[in-house]
């Protein structure tokens, strides 16, 4: 049925039993691609029946559609006239993972960061309400994002202003690990309501069975019949507190029936509605409907058995969640804090060690951040484990809540630098520039297995202040070997020369290494520092006051924007000096996604163009 | 009766009627001193009564309590040991205008941006129970900061680890200015069900005159019995949805009915608990009852009249205001968002005469800059109004939703730099670090009034992406003549000259030319440049190439943090010239309240001390 699609008007077409076949054929689609390129499995799967009722029920270039996160939307990308480049998913020059405005008019609004989509829907009607356009506005939005607070501020705004917005709420009662929170809680109750379910099934089939000509005035009543339902069997519904119209919860695996709900609205509602499906993540495919935490994202794996490929070697995360392990062991005022990604971060077995000192706080990475700044106030030690682009959310928090108050909370940054396939919305490429303006904050950078497991241990013993570690996704390095113990501001001497010193801030010391080996190759007669920085705050500066003495270069790599990040700190430092400072690191511009290597190949900052530079700098 | 209590102790042996005595004193000692001071007189004269009765039944040591943003908590602290200090509020080397740890011991987190008392509760009671110690732990948050997305992630945790909490919702349907959002008119809702309160007020009073013996046992069943009735008298609570057991409304400034609650929660109830007050901002004093959007938060003022004294000219705000209804008569596609700062922003005129133009998102940055993401990805033109300090609370939306999109959305950032009297949570002297590191983002820094409303005719026009204006708070400074048109990244060269260049920064550039002038006067054998960038991004870098042929030194005065800031920028592109470049503004410390002189001289970058280090570093 697929190849009959080639614009989404074909979907208008279908009759039921070939909807339902297409979403046979583009579940395979997708299993089929993501086996080889990973992806978002597990959410995109579940919401493939959703993206065809949409497509059957409205016109996305009139009526907008905005999919939260929009790891998703990949039903809805194939079949927006995205199917054949939906190989090229994820991969440098190919689709993004997300929705992507400039990637195809049918993406109304970029999305990659959680509950952003209720704010961007309410624009976008007040929009085309001032526009005098017609169409509706869709908001697509997991139970896991809704409980972002920003969501409810959405939800609060729109209620309010009373536009035409639906939200279509899939609650797959998962978020990416497991959910937590007490509106899920209420979600779940909900469901488990079967007198309120079982009466409402019944209603609907028997209107479905009535002839077409009375059935609309049936519907009408049967609304208001069930809004009173609502308010009977399942009384707290929080939505209708906010000035929603609640429909549901609806089996958002049923394709007809959620045809007739959008019909409905499309000729009787106006106003905000909020319409409840229930998913299951992964559906259609057993290893995903088994496991979906690791087929919420993953690499590529085996369609026949569900195994993902193996990887290398073992991950920064996990040195991390190990080590954390040990500290708790020791240290009875360690906590963890995660805001959903309990897998991700590799807290999984500190969770199942120390249930009572575990959080996850749910998709809310501001309140992580605050709720930690409690403990710490009281004398707990709480470690917060949060994805650097994910760390933007909370910029404030750390400022006000953190830093201010010199509290010992200790922020353990994984997938710092480039993330590649994930693209331009997750690489944390920002986050020593927004985090070295924060007075009295620690930022230490790992450059290897050893190190990270180090600076951790240092974190916990340290007292005066808030912590940064900063490390990036994938394998870790291993040196296998003892490491100088660290010390507050203080940087290694990998190699002590003169004339020119090579800084490699966190992972990029290993291009440092190969650019250093690299130019004594081919510049015999020049002995460069080789050092790996460690902290960008407190800056070493008594490293850079003896090394006015002894060079005339700096050259600084990193994974950071180079704006506001470590090689800036290096030049602002040095600008009275007559040191000149040449740092390699993220230009001024959004990276767009691809492996790592091709990313930094277009970038131009692989250890072979630095090299090539460094050798035109010194000529 | 204010003079008999040296500690908090003191007032739990006050009986009913010498509370409410004390409640009159601390009033009248409010409006006595932020006569004076100036300060947040209306907030805090709404929740005395509540201070007292929380003071009464709770031992602020032992029991914590976290007053959100801080504003209303001036009872509190003339209660907790701080009345001698009174006198020295909000002014330099005396009391904070909010809650700070380092201040008191009674303070148990330091606030003074909205909505993270929740957080921090819930952080304090979960290390409370970890560590075995007593207490109860109480969060006071009005209905304004609740509209904040991280009050909902907050509400949502607790419900689910149902912890020892009592929220205390100070309810005076005010927020900042007039508050907004479906959750209010629930709230507003309930208020006005008078069947609800009525019932509840004869069930309390019959309760209350029962003999004690078997008062409790009642007062238990009276629990299971209001229960049902917020059921079925008000039957959409949110708060229990969210895992809460709901107390109200109550009268907050009926002292002995909020002790009686506070017992009854002392001796039966556990878990997370929310007590809905309802009271009235700006109570006891007639001019801050009647006016209470501008006692709110205001400059010294006349108590006999409530007459603010006068100020000298027109504010940066009524500049902005003026000039954006200005564009949007020519301009249809206009509109303006503000987070709950309609009077501070300036936009009050523009929310008269464009209603429909016009949006208050309530205390909700984070929202309000995805929401202006979504009107501008349709075509409309968003000027988005909020403080400098907090736009740090949607770093991550502004990166995600706008700049990555490339979409033209204006954010108008008031209250750029040192603020004077709010102090540390408050100054704005984080933005451009901040904000630089973005890319495709224009930075605008207007240096007097005709400045800013040239750029925003500017940013009205331009259509490639998003522009940032940022502007102090304070009067405007007029040049009364005809400027320069405003052109991408090219600065105003005030006076063309040699060897140095002295750069003002906004309103820095008010202290530049007196640097300026008094250099000439001094160092009369120098010809220094006197220049205004206008832009921090894109950077004026023909300038900086023409400078590097004509001048040996660089000082660059900015009112923001010198890490990252305008004068790191300057640093970096010049770091491989020969040009050395100083730079005055914020050290890498937080700094606390006072006047900005007053501030500015502390930090060392008044003219006189900032020629001072000049002529130093020349000679």
């Amino acid at each position: 049925m697929l190849e009959k699609i080639k614009t989404p008007k074909d979907v208008k077409r279908l009759s039921i039993t070939q909807l339902q076949e297409l979403a046979e054929d583009v579940r395979k689609r997708i299993i089929k691609v993501t086996a080889k390129t990973g992806g978002h499995v597990a959410p995109s799967l579940g919401a493939t029946d959703l993206a065809i009722a949409l497509l059957k029920m409205f016109d996305p270039l009139e009526d907008r559609i905005v999919w939260d996160v929009g790891h998703q939307s990949y039903a809805y990308k194939i079949l927006t006239e995205r199917n054949e480049q939906f190989e090229t998913l994820r991969q440098f020059g190919g689709l993004s993972g997300f929705n992507n405005i400039f990637e195809s008019e049918y993406d109304s609004f970029g999305v990659g960061h959680a509950s952003t989509s209720i704010s961007a829907a309410l624009g976008i009607a007040v929009a085309k309400e001032m526009k005098g356009e017609n169409g509706r506005t869709i908001a697509v939005i997991g139970d896991g994002a809704l409980t972002g607070g920003m969501s409810f501020e959405a939800l609060n705004h729109t209620g309010h202003l009373q536009k035409n917005i639906i939200v279509v709420l899939n609650d797959n009662n998962f978020s990416i690990s497991k959910n937590v929170g007490a509106l899920q809680s209420h979600l779940t109750n909900m469901l488990v309501s079967k007198p309120y379910n079982a009466t409402k099934s019944l209603i609907y089939d028997f209107v479905q069975h009535l002839p077409h000509r009375i059935r609309r005035r049936v519907i009408l009543s049967a609304r208001t019949l069930e809004e009173n339902m609502v308010h009977t069997l399942a009384p707290n519904i929080i939505f209708e507190d906010l000035g929603f119209k609640y429909l549901g919860p609806i089996d958002g695996h049923d394709i007809p029936r959620m045809i007739r709900i959008f019909h409905k609205i499309k000729i009787n509602l106006t106003g905000p509605i909020l319409m409840h499906i229930v998913t299951q993540k992964g559906k259609g495919y057993e290893y995903a409907e088994d496991d979906a935490a690791r087929f919420h994202g993953l690499g590529p794996y085996e369609i026949e058995t569900g195994k993902s490929k193996k990887k290398k070697g073992e991950t920064y995360s996990k040195v991390f969640g190990n080590t954390l392990c040990e500290i708790a062991e020791k240290n009875k005022n360690v906590v963890a804090i995660t805001a959903a990604m309990t897998d991700g971060t590799g807290l999984a077995e500190f969770a199942e060690k120390f249930p009572d000192k575990f959080f996850d706080v749910a998709i809310a990475e501001q309140h992580a951040v605050t709720f930690a700044g409690g403990l710490a106030v009281q004398g707990i030690k709480p470690f917060v484990a949060i994805y650097s682009t994910f760390l933007q959310r909370a910029l404030d928090q750390v400022i006000h809540d953190i830093a201010l108050q010199k509290l010992p909370v200790v922020f353990c940054l994984d997938r710092a630098g480039l993330v590649g396939d994930d693209g331009a919305t997750h690489h944390g490429v920002f986050d020593l520039s927004y985090l070295n303006l924060i007075p009295g904050l620690l930022i230490l950078i790992p450059a290897n297995a050893e190190e990270l497991a180090a600076m951790l241990e240092f974190a916990a013993e340290y007292k005066d202040g808030p912590i940064v570690i900063r490390y990036p996704r994938g394998c870790a390095k291993y040196l296998n070997k003892k490491i100088k113990p660290i010390e507050i501001g203080k940087s290694v001497i990998v190699h002590k020369g003169k004339d020119v010193a090579i800084i490699g801030v966190g992972k990029a010391m290993e291009d440092a290494e190969i650019v250093y080996n690299e130019l004594k190759d081919k510049l015999p007669n020049i002995d460069p520092y080789l050092i790996n920085p460690r902290f960008l705050k407190p800056l070493d500066v008594n490293l850079f006051n003896d090394l006015e003495k002894k060079v005339h270069t700096i050259i600084t790599i990193e994974d950071n924007a180079l704006i506001g990040g470590f090689g800036d700190t290096v030049k602002s430092y040095c600008s009275n000096t007559n040191i000149k400072v040449f740092s390699f690191g993220i230009p001024d511009e959004f990276i767009e996604h691809g492996t790592v290597d091709q990313l930094k190949n277009m970038i131009g900052i692989t250890p072979k163009k630095i090299t090539k530079e460094i050798i035109s700098i010194l000529k």
